[in-house]
C-alpha cells in the first residue's frame, strides 16, 4: 500500500466511528522520545521517518506537523503524497489545535489511540475545539487494523545495573523517592515515563530503539511499590532481587485496572505532560490529582559522584573511538571510497573496540556536504554518498557504555576547505567556546546562558533553528531534562542549572544546500567557589575529541577564545595521549598542539 | 521625638485599635516609586531615608525590610533606633508574610494605610497569614495622629507638553487605549499610575519628588473618561483642552465614591500589583476584574519616532554637561576644595545651562572612596567629604529635559587610582561593552542578555546586587518597566526588548570599605536586519560621555572589546564636539582618543 491507500483505509475505518479526523502521533504509550518498531505508526502512514512528528488526518485532507530539525528532510519524504507538511512554530503556521478548530465542524468526534496522546495534548486541542463541543474518543489504535505486517511488540530481557555504577541501590532510590512523596503528601505516584522507571530499579532493558529501558510501568503508594511489566522479561533472579527490594511484579496491561481501583480522596502524583490519555482516565474521578513532574525528573538528572567518575571514564573510551575514526577519515579521505554509511560503521567498530560498549545512543548521523545543513540528517541507501575531499563531514554520534552515555558533534575538514566555510566553522566554535566557559552564579538556568553560545552567530546576523544543550541520561536517554538551553521560555529553560547536571553545548550553522558545522561536547556542570556574591558554578568538559584545525581561523579569534581552545586541546592530549601510539599518536599530537594568531 | 517615641506613640494608637501589627510602606496612593513629601511616613517613623523599604510595628519589637542597595545604608541610619534591619532576599531572612505569620496570634488583625498598601501585597501577607484567621484593617493612617508637622499633600500646577514632543496627541492615545479595552472586552479600565495618566494625558507636573507627575486617578468606560484631579491645579486652557478631549473632570477623593458605583456585572480591567487595597475593596464584589498590567504600561516603554528624535536630543545636552562636569572634577580635584555635595551643585549648573532643561531625575549620587560602594549612596550633610585625588569618584545622575529623561553613571579617577582600582573599572566596563554590543534576534528579554553584562566579573568570582538595566519614561519616570534586564525570574525580565524602549546598561562593583564603579548608559533598542532568521536586533547608544582612560588597562581587553570601545568614543567626540571649544575641546579630543594595547 502506498500513503494513499493507507490515508483512504484509515479514512473508511474513521467513517465507520463517526469520527471527523484521527491523530497519529510518534509516540510509544510512555511518551518516550525514540521508539520501538511496533510504535512506528505515524511513519507508517506517512512515509516520513523522522524522530519528530504528528499527522492529522481528515476525511478530505491530511497534514503532518514537525520542527525545524525536519523542515527540509519532511518536506521531501511528503512530496509525492496528498499530506501537507506543517512547519511548526513558523509565521502562519497553524497549531493543530488551530487547524481542528478551523476545519472540524460542531460536534465532530476526533479519535486516536489514547495510549499514544498525553493528557496535555488531548488538554491543548481541547481549549481551541471546547467552543463547538468536539469530544474525543481514545479507545482504538485504527492504524492495527491496516498495518498487516506490524511488528510484535517488543518484550527483550532486562539486566541488571550494578550499584557500583549508579552509586545509589534500588532500595535508597525508592527510601528518596517516599520521602519526596511524603513531602507532598501523595499517596500515590504513577511512574509512566520508561527512563524513570529504569533508573529507579537499577535495571536496564532493550525495548526502545537506541535507549536501554523496557517497557513498564510503576505505581507507588507509601507502603507498596509495584511494576507492571510483560514478565517474561525479567530472570529469576532480578525477580527475586525485586521482591527483596519491596517491589510486587504485575501484568504490563494490568496498569489500567490498577488505577481504576484506587481509593476515593486518594492524592494521586502524576504528570499529565507524560501520562497517557487512556491511564489519565483509568483514574477515578474522586481521586485528588497532584499534576507535576516526577520527583525522579530532578534525582536523575543530577548524577551521582559515583556517576560522574564513571561518566568520565565513558568518555575517554568515547575520546579514544571519535578521535580514531577523526584520524582515520581525514588520513583516508580520496585514498579508499568512504561513504556516510560506511563511515558510520567504520565508527561503529571503533566504538566496539571498547570494553563496556553497548551500542549506539541515538542514531548516527553521518552528513557530507549539503547533507550537513539537514540538522538531523540521518543517512539512509537513498541519500548515501560518498565522501571526497574538499567539503566538511558533519558527525553526530554517541554511545551507550556501561559507564554512561555519549554524544558527540564533530565537523571534519576533508581535504581543503574554503576560507568562507573555515569562517563559518570558526565563528560556530567561537559560540561552542564561550558557552563552555561560561562562569555564573548558582541559580542560573539555561535560558540565561544560550546567548553565549548564539553571540558570534548573531553579531553575524545568523542563528540556529534548535536548542544549544540538553541533558543527557546515566547509560539512559541521550536527551533528558529537566534543564534545557535555550533563550525561549520553556518549563525546561528555567531549571537551575547544579553540581552533576551532564548538558551538551552544541551550536551550529546550516546553510541549505551547501554545508552545515555543529561542534559538541558534553559538560558536567560543577559547583566552583563560594564566596559572598554566592555559589559559582562551571562547566567541566567530557567529551576528549580535537576540534578541526584544518577549519579554524586562529585570526578571527580572541587572545581569550584561543587559550580556551588550545587548554582544552591540551586536556585532549593528556586525556587521549596513553591510548594512542606511533602515527596516531603522532598525529594526536599535531591535532592538539597549540595554536596561536 | 526620636524613633522610640514615635513607634511607642504608635503603638498607643494601635492598642487602642486592638491591632496587634501595623505596617508602614513606602508608598504614595499610586505606588510610585519615589514620593512626595507628605508620604515620607515610613521615613518618618523609622529614621531610614532610603527611597525604599517597609516598616512593621508589633506591640513589643519592630522590622524594617529593605533591597540589596541600601543594606549598609539602613544599617548605619537604623543602629541607634530598635529597629531591627532586615536583608530582603539574604539567606535566613523571613519575607514580611513569613515575619507576621511568625510573630501575630490567632485571630489578630494588621492595620496600614489602605491607600498605601497594594491590593497584591496584601494578598501575598493573606497567603501566610490566612491559617490563623488574620484579618486587615486598612482604614487609617495612624502615622498622621503622631506626624504633627507633616507637610501637607502637593497640589502643583500641571502644564500641557506638546504633541510636538510625545508625536501623539491625547486624543489618539486614548482610541489607542480604547481598542485595547475592546480587544479585552473589557468595559472599565481604572488608571491609578501617575506616569500612566501623565503619558495618557500629555500633562506633567510636580507633585511627585524627581518625577514630573501629579497627583490623580483616571477612569475610562467605553464611551467615558474621567480624570480625578485636585481642581486647583488645572488652568482654565488646560481643563478646557481637556474637555475637548471628552475628559471629565472631578475631584481627587471622588475616585471611591466612583468605583463604589460601577454597575453590577462590569468588566473591569485593573492591576492589583499597582492599584491600593482601599481602591480595590471600594468596587463593588459582583464586578468581574481583568487583572493584568494596564495597557499603558507598554506603550508607554516603546517611545514613539517623535520621541526618540528628541530623547536623542535630550541626550546631547546631558553629555555636554557631564562632560563638562567630568573635565571640571578631573582638573580641579586638589585644586579647589571639592566635596560630595558641592559637585552634585556643580554638576547641577552645568545641566542649567541647557535650554529645556527642567530638574534631576532623581538625587544625584556623587559618591567617593569608599562611598562609591553603598549602591544608592546619596550624599547627606552629615556623609559629604572632601574629593582628593587618589580615588574614585561616582557620579549618577540624571536629568529631565523637554526632550526627554536622561540617567547616567561614570566613575571618574581622581588623580593617580591603584592598578588594582584600574583592574576593576576595566572588567566591569567589559561587561558594559558587552552589553551594549549585544545583537540578538526579536523575541529576547532581559532575562536572556544579562549574562553578557555580568560575565567578567562572574569570571573573576564577583558579581553586584542589582538589576543591570531598566527602562527609562519620557520626561517621566527615570525607572519605568515592563522591560528589565536580570537573569532572575520576573514579570520583568521576560518582556521581548522591542524597537524604541530605552534600556540602562549598568554594571558595576562594589567593595565594601574600599570603593565602588559602575558605568551606565542608556540605549534605544533598535531593529536591525531582517533575514530568514529572524528579526534582528541592536542598541544604539544614547548617553554621550567619554569612559574615563585614566582607569582603563586596555591589555585587558580583548580587541573587539576595545573596537567597541574606540567605536562609542569617537560618536562621543563627534557629537560633543561642536559644543565644545579651546582648553575644554583640547581635553574632549585627548578622553576620546583612540586607545591601542
Amino acid at each position: 500500500m502506498n500513503v494513499e491507500d493507507k490515508l483512504n483505509a484509515l479514512r473508511n475505518l474513521m467513517k465507520e466511528r463517526n469520527f471527523s479526523a484521527y491523530i497519529i502521533p510518534t509516540e510509544d504509550f510512555h511518551s518516550s522520545e525514540y521508539v520501538g518498531e511496533y510504535f512506528k505508526a505515524r511513519e507508517y502512514m506517512s512515509g516520513f521517518t523522522g524522530s519528530a512528528g504528528t499527522l492529522i488526518v481528515l476525511p478530505d485532507e491530511a497534514a503532518l506537523w514537525t520542527d525545524g530539525r525536519y523542515f527540509i528532510q519532511a518536506d521531501d519524504q511528503l512530496r509525492d503524497s496528498s499530506v501537507v507538511l506543517m512547519r511548526s512554530g513558523q509565521p502562519g503556521v497553524p497549531t493543530m489545535a488551530e487547524y481542528l478548530s478551523d476545519h472540524l465542524q460542531e460536534k465532530s468526534i476526533i479519535g486516536f489511540d489514547g495510549r499514544t496522546v498525553t493528557e496535555r495534548f488531548v488538554q491543548t486541542i481541547a481549549e481551541k475545539t471546547d467552543e463547538k463541543q468536539i469530544t474525543f474518543d481514545g479507545r482504538e489504535d485504527l492504524v492495527d487494523f491496516i498495518w498487516s505486517d506490524r511488528p510484535p511488540i517488543s518484550t527483550e530481557p532486562v539486566r541488571e545495573l550494578d550499584a557500583k555504577y549508579t552509586g545509589r541501590s534500588r532500595e535508597e532510590k525508592l527510601a528518596d523517592v517516599h520521602e519526596k512523596m511524603h513531602a507532598e503528601k501523595a499517596d500515590i505516584l504513577l511512574l509512566t515515563a520508561l527512563d524513570e522507571i529504569a533508573w529507579l530499579t537499577n535495571l536496564r532493558g532493550n525495548d526502545v530503539l537506541h535507549t536501554p529501558v523496557f517497557l513498564a510501568y510503576m505505581l507507588l503508594t507509601m507502603d507498596e511499590v509495584y511494576l507492571f511489566i510483560h514478565e517474561q522479561i525479567l530472570s529469576d533472579e532480578i525477580r527475586s532481587k525485586l521482591t527483596r527490594a519491596g517491589i510486587t511484579v504485575e501484568p504490563y496491561d494490568a496498569i489500567e485496572q490498577k488505577l481504576h481501583d484506587i481509593a476515593t480522596g486518594s492524592k494521586v502524583w502524576i504528570d499529565s505532560g507524560c501520562v497517557n490519555y487512556r491511564l489519565m482516565n483509568s483514574l477515578p474521578d474522586n481521586v485528588e490529582k497532584i499534576d507535576k513532574s516526577s520527583p525522579i525528573v530532578l534525582m536523575k538528572a543530577v548524577k551521582t559522584p559515583q556517576e560522574m567518575k564513571h561518566i568520565r571514564t565513558a568518555h575517554v573510551k568515547d575520546g579514544v573511538a571519535v578521535t580514531r575514526f577523526m584520524h582515520w577519515l581525514k588520513t583516508s579521505v580520496d585514498k579508499e571510497k568512504i561513504t556516510e554509511i560506511s563511515a558510520a560503521e567504520k565508527l561503529e567498530t571503533f566504538r566496539e573496540q571498547s570494553e563496556g560498549y553497548l551500542g549506539p545512543s541515538f542514531e548516527p548521523i553521518i552528513a557530507y556536504g549539503v547533507h550537513g545543513a539537514i540538522v538531523h540528517y540521518e543517512p539512509t541507501e537513498q541519500t548515501d554518498v560518498e565522501m571526497k575531499e574538499g567539503s566538511f563531514c558533519l558527525a553526530d554520534t554517541g554511545g551507550h557504555y556501561n559507564e554512561g552515555t555519549t554524544d558527540v558533534t564533530r565537523t571534519f575538514a576533508l581535504g581543503t576547505v574554503t576560507e568562507e566555510e573555515k569562517r563559518y566553522y570558526t565563528m560556530v566554535l567561537r559560540g561552542h567556546l564561550a558557552f563552555g566557559a561560561a562562569k555564573f552564579v548558582h541559580g542560573i538556568c539555561g535560558r540565561n546562558l544560550d546567548v553565549l553560545a548564539r553571540g558570534p552567530l548573531w553579531e553575524a546576523g545568523l542563528d540556529y533553528n534548535h536548542g544549544t544543550g540538553h541533558g543527557v541520561g546515566f547509560v539512559l536517554s541521550v536527551h533528558e531534562g529537566p534543564q534545557r538551553i535555550h533563550w525561549r521560555m520553556s518549563e525546561n529553560t528555567q531549571i537551575a542549572l547544579e553540581e552533576g547536571m551532564v548538558i551538551s553545548n552544541e551550536p551550529g550553522i546550516y546553510l541549505e544546500g551547501r554545508f552545515g558545522i555543529r561542534h559538541e561536547n558534553l559538560v558536567f556542570c560543577r559547583k566552583g567557589e563560594k564566596n559572598e556574591y554566592g555559589q559559582f558554578m562551571y562547566l567541566e568538559p567530557l567529551t576528549m575529541v580535537p576540534f578541526d584545525r584544518d577549519a579554524i581561523l586562529p585570526e578571527l579569534m580572541s587572545d581569550r577564545e584561543l587559550k580556551w581552545l588550545n587548554d582544552y586541546h591540551s586536556k585532549v592530549y593528556e586525556t587521549l595521549s596513553p591510548h594512542f601510539n606511533g602515527e596516531e599518536l603522532k598525529w594526536l599530537r599535531e591535532a592538539t598542539a597549540k595554536i596561536v594568531k
